[in-house]
C-alpha cells in the first residue's frame, strides 16, 4: 500500500447542538459556529483538512436535535469511532449521536427532501429557569384555535415570498408546506413544522405571524392574505431564533 | 400612622432554580446561593434585611421546580407585584413563580409534611447538549426491575443511615419513603421520591445505590441489606447533584 491514508470514505453524522451563544451553523470568521468546530476537531481526528457540509445553515441561537452532516475523508479512523472521538473535543453544546458510511453520492443538503422543525413558547406570566433557552416567553395567553386556522392556510405548495427574509438570496421561493400543526402542554406550546424546505427565517416569520393571530393582533384571515401579497411586509414579525430548534432532515431511503 | 412601613406579614414563595453553577440554596459567604440571591434582592424590594427561610437546603448543583420559602417584611410591597419585581432583579437561573400571603405562623421548613424529588438520568451512549444540566449521563443499559425492585426495599418507614451523609446533624434518622417509582422515556429514565422528609444526600445515595443494581454491580437484595446494616459504608455512591430536582414541598392545607 503506497498510499499513506485510508480509502477515500463519505460519511454522514446525526449532530444535535444547544446554539445559545453560538453563530449559527454557517463557518464564519472569528465565530463559533457548529460547522466551524465540527471541521476543527474533525480535522484532527482524520488527519487532514476537513470540509463539512451541513444539511441546514440553522440560525444563530437556533438549536438541532437531528442536523445531518457529510464529509469526505481519507483518514483511517473507523466510522464507529467518530462519534465518541468527536464527542470528547467537541463542547458540551454540541453533539455528534451517530456516524455511518454513505454512497460517495450523498450530499447532506442537495439530497434533503425535507426538514421538520420545532418552535416551543412559553405562555405562562413568569420566566422559567429550565425553559427560557429553548423556548420563547410570551407571558400572555394566545388564542389556539385562531393561530391553528392561520396555520392551515399555509399548508400546502405556495409562494412563500412573504414569510421569507428581504434579503434572501433563494430565486425560486415556492415551498411545499406538509404540516403545521400546534400543540400545548401545560405553559408550553410548540409548532411543528415540515415542508420540502424552507426559505431564510421562514419557520420564524410564520411563528410571528401566527403568534400576532394568537394574541389577537390579525385575524386568521390575515394570514392567507400575507401569503398572496408575496411581500415580506405583509406577514409579521420574526419570532426569536431561541425558540426553534431543527429536528430532523428527510432523505430518501436509497440516499441514506 | 407613626410607622413609616406597612404591617407585618408573611410570605410565601415559590422558587424555581437551575441549579448549574450555584452553591446550593443555603446563605454562604462570598458564594452565590439561592437563600443568598433572594435575600439581597428582596433587601432592595422591601426596603429593609430580609431572611428567608427555604423548605430544603438542597445542594450545589441540584434543582427545583417547587422550592417554597417564606420571609417576614414590614415593607410596603404588594403581594402580588414580588414576582416580578423579583424576577427582574434576579439572575434568569433562579425565578419566583408566585408568591402568597400566609399566616404569621407559617415556617417554609418546619410545616413542611413531606417532599417530591425527582431524579433524571439518560442512558443513552452519547451524551446530550439538551439534557447534560439535568440529567446524570449512564451510557449503559440499566436494569429497571432490578432497580424498581430495589427501591421497593426502601418504601415504607425505616432508619435511613445508611442512605445518608455520614456527616450529616440529624440525631434521628427515621423517615418515611412514601413512594419511590422508576419511569422510561426513551433514553430517559427517572425516580420519583416522595417521603415525610430527606436527610442529607439521601436522595443522591439512594440512587447511586439503585444505579449499581441496575448496572448488575449488587443485586436488588442487597438493597434490603444495606438498609439493615445503618452504616452509609453498606450502601452505594452518591449519585451527583445535577440530576436532582426538588419537585414540590408538601404542607398541611391549612398552613398554606
Amino acid at each position: 500500500m503506497d498510499d499513506p491514508g485510508g480509502r477515500m470514505r463519505n460519511i454522514k453524522l446525526i449532530v444535535q447542538y444547544d446554539g445559545t451563544g453560538l453563530a449559527g451553523f454557517q463557518a464564519q470568521p472569528a465565530q463559533r459556529t457548529i460547522q466551524g468546530e465540527l471541521e476543527r476537531h474533525l480535522g484532527k481526528i482524520c488527519g487532514h483538512a476537513i470540509r463539512v457540509i451541513g444539511a441546514g445553515r440553522t440560525d444563530a441561537g437556533v438549536h438541532a436535535l437531528g442536523q445531518v452532516v457529510n464529509f469526505q475523508t481519507h483518514g483511517t479512523v473507523p466510522t464507529d469511532r467518530i462519534p465518541v472521538a468527536l464527542n470528547s473535543l467537541l463542547s458540551r453544546q454540541i453533539a455528534v449521536t451517530a456516524a455511518e458510511e454513505v454512497a460517495s453520492s450523498f450530499h447532506a443538503q442537495y439530497d434533503a427532501r425535507g426538514k421538520a422543525y420545532r418552535y416551543s413558547m412559553l405562555t405562562r406570566p413568569c420566566r422559567s429557569p429550565f425553559l427560557d433557552r429553548f423556548a420563547w416567553h410570551v407571558p400572555k395567553p394566545l388564542d389556539m384555535a385562531g393561530m391553528q386556522a392561520g396555520a392551515e392556510y399555509l399548508v400546502g405548495r405556495h409562494d412563500f415570498t412573504s414569510f421569507c427574509a428581504a434579503k434572501a438570496e433563494a430565486a425560486d421561493r415556492r415551498r411545499e408546506l406538509l404540516a403545521a400543526d400546534w400543540a400545548k402542554s401545560g405553559d408550553v406550546l410548540r409548532l411543528t413544522l415540515v415542508a420540502n424546505g424552507f426559505l431564510h427565517n421562514m419557520a420564524r416569520i410564520i411563528v410571528g405571524t401566527l403568534v400576532e393571530v394568537g394574541l389577537g393582533r390579525r385575524s386568521a384571515e390575515t394570514v392567507r392574505t400575507a401569503l398572496k401579497a408575496r411581500e415580506r411586509a405583509a406577514a409579521g414579525r420574526t419570532a426569536p431564533p431561541h425558540g426553534l430548534c431543527l429536528l430532523r432532515v428527510i432523505y430518501d431511503e436509497v440516499s441514506a
